[in-house]
């Protein structure tokens, strides 16, 4: 399969978050095939193929999660048309999955370092079921082995350092329930939420430069529910809040800010927290990446697993086929030129 | 039983809105098992009992409904404690049912007008499935048959004459998806309710006078919904409006209400409507209950099937020993001495 053959394929097979198996089978099945890769392991729907390329000085990982946001899935009815990929998951991000099938199939003497490929579930979900854990937990990589980790996130072909973390918090506004007739006798829980939600939709923070790079953080509410029936004032709204904050912050300074922002008006009850990655500019690996390739380089607004890694020592950072605009998007697309010129810049940068 | 013990073994016996058939088998056969009552009707859980007194000039009706809002149910573990019954649906209205039955225990030569006892199914539920609409569609009762209709509805023991119509409406607010670490590439759409709620919770309606009595309208967001994932801005929010509107308006003129409310903001999409009532002060019935039993008025702000009964034709009052305040409250209660007072109110009218 050529390579925008292979992405299509990929793009087929729908892979929501904790149903992966039917592609993770699928690219088991295409690296075992492969004469050039002779160390191939499986943990869950998580795959890590190893590349040992003789004398190497370093090794790196190249990272792919393989599942998509739920909702809109395409599935077997995307379709390639004016040079366009159009599905779920195109840019976000099983075009960069595809340029890491094809170069495996590249010989490892080929290789210029040592690299694994990690072709892993869940990161579209809870931080604590990303598929990665398990390979720390379980020693199938370690810390110590990875110079330097490329995610292959959709970065529109550029590449973005460091990464944001993430405070997803429930808010949840407190009334007093009664009957609709005489809402005078309750207290609205809705109603309440109202302030907030203008505050938020006005918000904007001021950009943090971190390493020379301006990061852009955010607060959005990204789920709602409240009430219980159409004629009763209800006691309980909530609202899910996704504060992405940049690199120089702990998580205990963004948990402050959330909690500073709905003061006296919501209860902030913490869920799923994402480190932020920090910017790795002495890094020898990016060192010899920015002689090889030159690229723009951009501050990394989403969250990926380069704050994941981070936690571990590992530095890494995100280079993809992908477009940003279009991750977690209604008819997500991917432009085909893009997949191909992310896949050059990877065959000049690993391959001699 | 005593009327205690009535009302005490009816809020013991569950009912939520579509799961009736136990409280209306136990109706059933306490009235079956009455040797005055010679008409019973049973249409799914709904019964209709006749009285007729011989030489009566007028007929009237005494309707209760069974079941009770979701959420919270006590059920079996209702219990009586400082003069007070606790339970769901003690106020709304399983004591103005048990005054119903033991009403019914009197023989047919002491009543003062023919009566019907309806005791009907889904009142709390979309109005198109409230029980009463199969007794008119099949004929079991007739407009022209009812002088005046009574419901033993929760008004604290005096008269609520006329009743508040409903608006119930699906707001929904647009936005754009997009991945929330890059909101600005997206319109979030549980932000842009944030005027609309601080409006609605500053919302004062000015009283509407219908009749000599002062009706207080009330708009609120019962119900709310929106959003996909923790890490996606949401294209959709979408709120339940619950508009209460006084007998003076028609359901077009509400709608509109509604509509003019949330214009340029969210698009209005209208659900279960229910008509107000007029006011009656001309019923002769009404005239009689006037001379016989001193009470106050006041105006009816909780919906309640007067409305339906106008829609064909039938004058219809509230009166009920329930607390308008405990309607749909959790640890809802009722004074049992209201339940006495409302009781011997009925028996001065209806008995000779």
């Amino acid at each position: 399969m050529t390579l925008e053959e292979l992405a299509l394929d990929l793009v087929r097979t729908p892979s929501v978050t904790g149903s992966e198996e039917e592609i993770a089978d699928k690219i088991e099945r295409l690296i075992r095939s492969l004469k050039s890769v002779k160390d191939c392991l499986r943990l869950s729907n998580t795959i890590v193929a190893r590349v040992s390329s003789p004398g190497a000085p370093y090794t790196i990982a190249l990272c792919g999660h393989l599942d998509t946001v739920p909702g809109d899935e395409v599935g077997e009815r995307a379709f390639v048309e004016g040079g366009r990929l159009v599905g779920t998951g195109s840019s976000d991000m099983k075009g960069g999955v595809a340029i890491m099938l094809k170069l495996l199939e590249f010989p490892p003497e080929r290789f210029r370092f040592n690299t694994l490929f990690i072709f892993y579930e869940s990161e579209e979900g809870p931080y604590a079921q990303n598929g990665l854990h398990q390979l720390f937990d379980g020693g199938a990589i370690k810390s110590e082995d990875i110079d330097l980790a490329f995610f292959l996130e959709p970065t529109d072909c550029v590449l973005h350092v460091g990464c944001m973390g993430i405070v997803n918090a429930s808010v949840r506004f407190h009334g007093v329930r009664a009957h609709s007739a005489r809402p005078w006798h309750g207290e609205n829980a809705i109603h309440k939420a109202g302030e907030a939600l203008v505050r938020l939709s006005r918000l904007k923070i001021p950009p943090v430069n971190v390493g020379g790079l301006e990061f852009q953080e955010s607060m959005s509410a990204t789920m709602a529910q409240g009430g219980i029936a159409p004629n009763i004032v209800p006691d309980l709204f909530e609202i899910n809040i996704n504060y992405r904050f940049a690199p120089s912050k702990s998580i205990d300074e963004a948990k402050r800010y959330v909690e500073d922002f709905f003061k006296g008006e919501g209860e902030v009850v913490f869920g799923n927290l994402q480190p932020s990655g920090s910017i790795v500019n002495s890094n020898p690996v990016l060192k010899i990446f920015r002689e090889t390739v030159s690229l723009p380089e951009l501050p990394k607004h989403a969250y990926t697993d380069v704050g994941l890694f981070a936690e571990h020592g590992i530095e890494g950072v995100n280079l993809g086929p992908g477009h940003t605009s279009q991750a977690h998007k209604k008819n997500e697309y991917l432009e085909l030129e893009d997949l191909r010129r992310c896949y050059r810049i990877y065959e000049d940068f690993l391959l001699n």
